[in-house]
């Protein structure tokens, strides 16, 4: 039945795409509101079109989405490419499913056009997962820039939510501005590490300990044991330094063996301690009403700068003032008043 | 003659404004390349003036002495109230004239509207650099939000280095988005702390610990010796938790004692040292040029939010869109672009 489900979620996406009847918007809000996770698929992928009547279509679907309520968390992944991100996310999904959880697993990767879907673009890598009925995995949308992949993964979570899932795991690598998206799109956010004080440490980006909830480190097995808890020691000292966080709880360091399923029930168990303290203190309730200003602050931000950099004179002018600036011949607050005033004829 | 200049300065500002004649901007650049600390004060006020026609005076100026080049390093210091920053600003201030430097200091408080300059305010603070002919102290400009006061600021530092100020120090407190404005202002980001692993270490907002180039531990002195040394050695752990920066300098970690003046000229040859590092790397020019690209576009964005939130559709309609999502009853990006219809019909 699901792999029937999968072939036709495939297909929607690739050659068949022609071959399928279009559905109303009230065929895939019912769809999508009885966990059809074919329909949700292809609720998605109207979700992430970039047609303008598929926008239309698709704000429809989402605010009858919206009315359903739903008692979900939204848990972001991160961690740099080799640290096992892919069969950590696949054990702990099966943990929750066998705890009769239902999880959608998305992804946010803005390089995904380019690298054709680095992150979560080979279901192959979570084949158990996949097959798991109470399961639903989906690559991260493709999109020019991070705030249209952030925009199609947020919504794709009110989707998966209003189709039942109540855990959405949202995936990320550690480059780029792809973790402060996910950070402002979840309640707990989890960050994936490598024991050894070596390069497998370093490459993460600055900023990205600090926003963890839980810091795991992963591959703490065999040899490298030893390893694994002098570093989660490191790590909780690190964190000392930091002062609390605003939702009244203390980032958690521990380890994992993600191949051989050693402490994922206890980040499970650390996670619902984590809702008991954010929930008890409303900071979850807060912080979800929060992040939902923060978008709409973002969109209107991304919007107003689609616009004007689109404007022939932005376009005609960008490239020598920013020349001029950086050889110190105008002050940079000058040359955004005088774009801006060729910007402002121009809508007129 | 200092002293006289100083009394010309405080005039300016306060009572004898309007009996003093108003200078060309010919008179102001040339007072500001003969280095005359009296008409730089003017000149700064003009640059923070608000009014209009000002306004465009200030920007022939700014012109004007961006023509002069200028061997300056600009220095950013910051920690939390109480960490001892206009005693070590004073001393090191001092050390840095003894050496014949040229010393401006100049401050970002986006607070000191509220608290009427909370930074540097009260001159009387650092007596001995006020009264020393080579260093120039200048309050925090004041200002609605930190983007004008972030490019009144960097404005002023133009000003100060066509006058033949070579070393620059950009203080700020320690909360807020100040530090993120001034780090992308500077060439070398100090953050001062102090000893022991209390409140005093914590009051720090997240993410600046990641900025500084050095972390200098300040009244490393008496009783306090010991824990301050115990506070480098645990903040040079931290710091090798974290990526190596982009400029090939590896942040220093050292003590210092402001008021018995031990520790300060080494930090000044530490940020010697950085200095040859950047220099023969190239990054300290690439970074100049980054920065001035990062404020032509923080400036664009700036003024196109500006312009957006004062529409009336925008003043009119945005309190009840934040409600509406808020409470989910609409998708963010849905709601950004109700908004933003709304403001195009009117521009139209």
């Amino acid at each position: 039945m699901s792999t029937e489900k999968n072939k036709g979620t495939k297909g929607v996406r690739q050659v068949k795409k022609h071959r399928k009847k279009k559905l109303s918007i009230e065929d895939l809000t019912r769809g999508v509101l009885n966990g059809d996770k074919a329909i949700l698929a292809r609720a998605i992928t109207l979700v992430e079109s970039t047609r303008n009547e598929d926008l239309k279509k698709a704000y429809a679907l989402i605010e009858n989405c919206l009315l359903k309520k739903s008692n979900s968390i939204r848990i972001g992944i991160t961690g740099v490419p080799g640290v096992g991100k892919s069969t950590f996310i696949e054990i702990f999904g099966k943990t929750l499913t066998s705890l009769g959880k239902k999880v959608a697993v998305l992804a946010v990767d803005p390089t995904s056009t380019l690298s054709k879907g680095s992150i979560l673009g080979d279901k192959t890598r979570m084949q158990e997962l996949v097959k798991d009925p109470n399961a639903f995995i989906r690559p991260s949308p493709s999109g020019e820039s991070l705030g249209g992949v952030a925009r199609k993964t947020r919504e794709s979570v009110i989707l998966c939510e209003a189709a039942g899932f109540d855990v959405v795991l949202i995936e990320t690598v550690g480059v780029g501005q792809s973790e402060t998206a996910v950070h402002s799109m979840v309640d707990f956010f989890l960050l994936l590490k490598l024991a050894g004080a070596g390069d497998e440490l370093q490459g993460i980006k600055r900023g990205i300990m600090e926003m963890a909830d839980a810091i795991v480190i992963n591959k703490a097995e065999g040899d490298n044991l030893k390893r694994a808890q002098l570093a989660k020691v490191q790590f909780e000292r690190a964190l000392q330094l930091y002062p609390p966080k605003e939702n009244g709880w203390t980032p958690q360091v521990s380890t994992c063996s993600a191949v051989e399923n050693k402490g994922i029930i206890e980040i499970w168990e650390m996670i619902v301690q984590f809702l008991n303290t954010t929930k008890d203190n409303s900071y979850f309730e807060k912080n979800r009403q929060k992040q939902n200003k923060y978008w709409l602050l973002q969109a209107i931000d991304e919007l107003l700068k689609q616009h004007f950099f689109q404007t022939s004179t932005v376009k005609e002018n960008l490239e020598t003032m920013i020349l001029k600036v950086s050889k110190d011949k105008i002050s940079p607050f000058r040359a955004a008043e005088v774009l801006m005033a060729g910007y402002r004829k121009e809508l007129k």
